[in-house]
């Protein structure tokens, strides 16, 4: 059994409470936060405290943080024993200023705590300092996701960038034709079947071979008729992305 | 039995073709396409023709070609009983030039001849000249699907906008995403969980609220240093999205 003390209260901190209290070879034996407000989320069988210096003994410490805390936080981390990680896609290992062994665990998804997602899909990237300390890390992931994956902090850094791509602007692209049909009285609803199959598509399609639509096929006759009904913000981006993919493609 | 002749043999008409053999309700009678090519993806079972002078007589005739087409080919149609239908997004209902009542059937989906989709799942856009013609449009439309909306020439132009965000745009965004993967020798099937929970998380949140990342909570930090790892295209589209969304939720 893995001992496992979890440290934030936030939704990466949700899900690996509920990934950690889920596999039976994990102990997960304590969490901690400050935070009492997400208190109704968590498992009240597991003892929390909300003093950094009564943290339990344990073979992993993970640090569920806001990026900006994790330096300033683990400084107050004072320990030798254990391997302590921190979750975050864009901080490299080092942003850890603890005493104990340092580590990354960062689990590529977007996390809502009242959305819930397929737990075991979830993919897992590990880093550690040392080959010892990466065997342990490898062992507790396999625990919680079927898709682990060793990555080092600068190719995790442009994983997080892809991130933005596929999830952050991809959404915003959803948003914008939310826009559209809120401002013609259409129910976005019709679009959602679409949206469904778009990211069902990619997971056996490449993207480049999936591309449809005016731009790949160069139909500048639409594309004129479409910039002149959009607004002026939205102008600049249909422009910008048919013209991208225009060169993609042509 | 509604008595149905389909036209065209592309993506479009081969998911038709798919659904009109399940129906219970439709009697496929014929399809008509100068296409060879593709005949090995259609049931051999219907009758086909590729002399549009020996159309069988049937209630619907649905005209699944390039949009382009659609006018010159409707002028072809010199009969002037049942009702022709064209299945564009883009094109008004008077695109069609044939003798006969006019209609649009426009099936809301991203298609490709060798990806299934699960059929009666795909919203039906309907839009005909009259209420007769309507009666029996929204009678041919319940039996393909579950998901059947009235929407008149100018809305369905919106519509197909806002698809254009909703899936070429965002497919555009994976596509650039797989670009920084594949750069740094990331597998792209890492993203693949996190491109799907996207998709699955606006079938419930609507895309405002479900956007993250660091646009979204203004964090200059993170995009300086995002944009100083991306070729000049990729710059760009990073840049003019962020602003977008840091515009929208500050």
């Amino acid at each position: 059994m893995i001992k496992v003390v979890l440290l934030g209260a936030g939704n990466v901190a949700f899900y690996l409470a509920n990934v950690l209290t889920m596999s039976k070879n994990i102990n997960f034996i304590q969490r901690y936060s400050r935070n009492i407000k997400n208190d109704k989320y968590f498992d009240k069988n597991i003892p929390k405290t909300n003093n950094i210096n009564n943290l339990s003994k344990a073979d992993i410490y993970i640090i569920a943080i806001n990026d900006d805390a994790i330096s300033s936080f683990s400084k107050q981390l004072f320990f030798k024993d254990g391997l302590v990680v921190h979750t975050s896609g864009s901080m490299p290992i080092e942003a850890l200023k603890c005493k104990a062994k340092k580590g990354v665990l960062y689990p590529l998804q977007t996390f809502s705590i009242n959305h819930k997602v397929e737990y075991h899909q979830i993919p897992i990237c590990i880093e550690t300092e040392n080959k010892k300390d990466k065997e342990l890390l490898h062992l507790f992931a396999n625990c919680i996701s079927k898709n682990v994956y060793e990555i080092n902090s600068s190719k995790r850094e442009k994983l997080h960038i892809a991130a933005v791509f596929a999830n952050n602007f991809s959404n915003y692209m959803f948003k914008l034709a939310n826009d559209i049909c809120d401002k013609n009285s259409i129910p976005f609803d019709i679009l959602k079947p679409l949206i469904k199959e778009t990211a069902n598509k990619i997971q056996k399609i490449s993207p480049i071979k999936a591309q449809t639509g005016p731009a790949k096929r160069n139909d500048n006759k639409v594309i004129k008729n479409h910039l002149s009904q959009l607004s002026e913000n939205q102008k600049e981006i249909y422009n910008l992305v048919s013209k991208s993919i225009i060169n993609t493609y042509n």
